[in-house]
């Protein structure tokens, strides 16, 4: 009963077939392998973007602060929301890639709103050279706090970006779940909502380890190309990365994956809410759920061997009816059963 | 009629009489001139700290750039206010110096609390090394809207500070006008605080361009050295630096300049309390007021040539009892004269 | 017929293996997983290191950048030979990781002597703080071209080192194919030959992607664990990094796999000593060759699908028997019959 | 008798009036100051170039680390003499400001030639992403070694740089000495021969401290104000810099100064040939000797209170006789009267 985090599932087995697969004889190195141009094809296919420069890294941090730091000058600011992952899991990593650029922190809720944004970025006017200067705004899509933009939110942010020429970056270290959720297609999700670079997730839900970077002006490519060997994310044996992309993407499994996550998910939720003394206190869109359970619960739980983080309070002393805040989330490997079973040991 | 900043006005003719009486034949370079042999001793002195490292630099945020680079891992976060210099006016120089550390923002208000500051810092607990670690704090002083902590707060805050083992860092580029305001001594607004690096401001008070930096434990006083030159920071004709910072601290002339420049502001606010439609906004401390003025009184002023920032608002059309928002800065230079004409223009 | 590097080669089934067996339920993320455990005390015995600090990153650049960076302060400069991999092809990864440090580069050849070392050093003696300051040494064992540093050698630049102060790193990307060739123990080759930081390859000898940072001194390992982070360097779904480290050590793969490839190695160059016209250019200590070959059986070689890097000259046009240089590797994987054709081949 | 280095002696009168002339009344901080105006279209004007971006800051190491930043992307490489300013004596600032770009070394002599040049260039060219890519050039016009490049040198030079696409930098610290060594005009010395970007000195030629950076292309002019900026270079009281470049540049003070201190090597060398067992070992084209002198004379000089870089060996304890070898700059500011007795005392 692992509901920690996804990342720390199991990769598919068709990921692994891939691998298998890919391990034959020599290939070419450092992404001139053939299967990565399989991938970038099927990539940009999904996006509908065939001009779309794709490249693969290992982590979900590479993916962002690389895809910043081509985005945003040193003497410029990042704007994002408070729970983003590039600001407050990745140990300074996009300051690090963009040598020294500032995240700016928009409102203080989980997602930025035009209004917000547009707050934000008049904050950054009126001093001149003083001031850290305008860059990219980053979405982060899923956010950290389980939500999901719609498209119209997207591009909402997009246009208040656009209005002062400012690049889009999308975070989608959980893409997948949030294309899922909104049922739509990739490029609307993207580019025709106004976003200009993707990072692209696979880890989370299903690889080993490997995300997309996808630009769809690729102008930079050849920059992003520099800066990701200068940081040290080019693979030699590149391959094992592309077979993982590449059977992470056929046959839609990518999708499949996430629409198995969110449904658990909901299950989860749905049940949850019948617990007696719980509650759930975020907007569950994807497969992401933020409850709070009572302690007792807690304790049940944990006995059983059940994995997840609670965020505050001792579980072990106090009131067995007091309320404790926990994260949950699942994967697409999580089966039936065993979300049902974390159900009946929550409701004792 | 210049109210905009106090790095605007001129240098105490002691300053250049000092650098004059420099200019004689040679001087070894780099800091091994023999003002600055003095200097250092008259710091030492006036700080009560004989075993400080004192270096000099020729802008504020040089000096705040390198001390924090100084005490702040690339990894970590800086704690400060909202409104700190070092966040919102050196353009990223915080984050170049220090390769890439965060600046975490404490509370909303300008200056930081015990509470907000505890809390900022509980708040980079718990992601292990996911999130930044903590590091220094940052208090301003004068703060950039004006404020002087008192020396029960810079103590409160630096408790804070050392409960968590994080050092604590002074922004001092008006570090005269507080000491004028507070009349205690160097000693007590800094170390027997808890500060342990101090950035001591010139320029903004009577000298061309010099700012020192104290370090009250002197383990990382050659590290200081070697960043200073890296960031081009080290002048060759150093005498030229030590000059100024030799007349500004001979007879008291950096505190008389400060108590006049507190002086002034205090004239100027009485003045500004008995004209018509015109609030004072924040705690004139020292020497700095932001104010509300009735658009008519902006016209009469900007007609009259007085210059000074209005922060919001178009002076030229609306209203005419419209209130704007203006920052008034005084220097130890402007004459009561010049501040009553003021008054007298800006009461119509 | 492929030799043109030992990062294209497949993977060992016994690490395709061992992903298979991690891939079942869930793992703690992040490091934390029960592969690592075992990884990382496997590691300790094998350098008879039961102190050592021991982490697993996905690429050798990023095993160095980060080594070096926790080692080398940014106002500091490593020294290296001109053919380094750090210096020659990491497109700036150390200089990014270290935050400016500069790579002094030792001599005119493949390998530093104790004398072009310590000249290095001594150059860096007399500009007190106005030029880099030393920082640590890195040997590369196998060098790019080729050689194998013996025992004594190792031993001699690390005395150098140490009689200055300073700490030694080694980029062993390659590290089992000069363990191989030397006959000595892992122990003997590091910290017994005065090595403080080695990169450990695990990619260029069978793996998917993996090396690990060895610290012989663990006083640094937090700092080391927040820079990989940060460098965007920590695997979620880290059991598939140690589950490769992990098949890699088991049964002495390594050491079986890199004796493999030199003794490939000693078979083509013994070959190749018998093509009229071609000559052998490098010391092949390992399982890299330098030779030259005449035109036409570069011609032939192509043509008969052989793939290695010709290093300078127009292998299409010009005299048949002009000898062009190249540069041919041999991995584990390759065959006897594949080396014997291609000898074949070159000989026409 | 001081000869240690230009960088020591005092400033010019005329320096310290403008200083004094500028010190009235208040004036516009940041650069947006009026005898900015004027500082630079004078220029502008002495370099012909009337589209020009002419910034100020306040040492060399600024000047040159601020350029290269502007002109070297940090998976770059900029390419210069072994003996350059900037890779032997800024501690990693070019590494710094560029965000870790690499400085490669050209040849082994003080002054890069056109083959050497092309060799280094045409070596950074086969390792496409994996080694660092071609940056700038720059030329250090005076030499660290004493030596003017000629405008035909400098136009080789630049006509190697400009067939690969790169930027041409010139370190001028000395500009004005090589110019008045060649007797040209600084658009001959600069843009004419192909030089894009100018770091313009003013310390070691009469100034407190101000150098000129000029970009005849301005495209770049607002990324290098921001870079000042972040970098902690720009000065609030901006008019003293100013101040001190338009005295500088006024009646040609700057070229007088320049002569004048190149007719004082020159006495110097001419003299110095005439010392039995001396012997000059550099190309003395402007105000920097180098030379060998019997350990007697030195012992001579250091007893006549003579100040002197010697560069090797104990002046103290030895053959009388034995040649050390030592470095002797002049600037405008010493008589002839203190050549004359130098000499004479080296004569002994």
């Amino acid at each position: 009963m692992y509901f920690a985090s996804d990342n720390s599932g199991p990769a598919h087995p068709e990921v692994l077939a891939a691998l298998a697969r890919a391990n034959t004889g020599y290939a070419m190195p450092y992404g001139a392998d053939i299967i990565m141009d399989e991938v970038r094809e099927t990539l940009r296919s999904i996006f509908e973007a065939p001009e779309a420069a794709v490249y693969l890294v290992a982590t979900g941090t590479a993916a962002n602060a690389l895809a910043l730091a081509t985005m945003c000058a040193p003497y410029e600011t990042v704007f994002c929301s408070p729970t983003a992952h590039i600001h407050e899991d990745e140990c300074n990593a996009p300051e690090f890639y963009t040598a020294g650029a500032k995240l700016s922190i928009v409102g203080t809720l989980d997602q930025m709103t035009p209004e917000t944004l547009r707050s934000s970025i008049e904050a950054q006017q009126t001093r001149g050279v003083h001031g850290p200067q305008r860059g990219p705004v980053s979405i982060t899509q899923v956010t950290e706090r389980g939500a999901v933009h719609s498209l119209a939110q997207i591009k909402a942010l997009s246009d208040v970006a656009k209005s002062y020429g400012l690049g889009v970056h999308l975070d989608g270290a959980r893409f997948a779940n949030a294309q899922a959720a909104l049922d739509c297609s990739a490029a609307e999700m993207t580019w025709k909502a106004g976003v200009d670079v993707v990072s692209f997730g696979g880890t989370k839900n299903g690889c080993m380890g490997v995300e997309a970077v996808i630009f769809f002006d690729p102008t930079k490519a050849w920059e992003f190309e520099l800066r990701r060997k200068r940081g040290a994310h080019l693979f030699s044996k590149h391959r094992f990365l592309s077979a993982q992309m590449q059977a992470y993407l056929a046959d839609d499994l990518w999708l499949k994956s996430a629409k198995q996550a969110n449904i658990n998910c909901q299950r989860l939720a749905s049940g949850l809410r019948t617990v007696e003394g719980a509650q759930i206190t975020n907007r569950p869109d994807a497969n992401i759920i933020f409850a709070e359970l009572p302690r007792a619960a807690h304790q049940r739980l944990a006995a059983a061997g059940a994995r997840y983080y609670v965020l505050a309070g001792d579980i072990d002393a106090g009131d067995p009816n007091e309320p404790l805040p926990c994260r949950l989330v699942c994967d697409w490997s999580i089966s039936e059963e065993l979300i049902d079973t974390f159900l009946d040991v929550a409701k004792g």
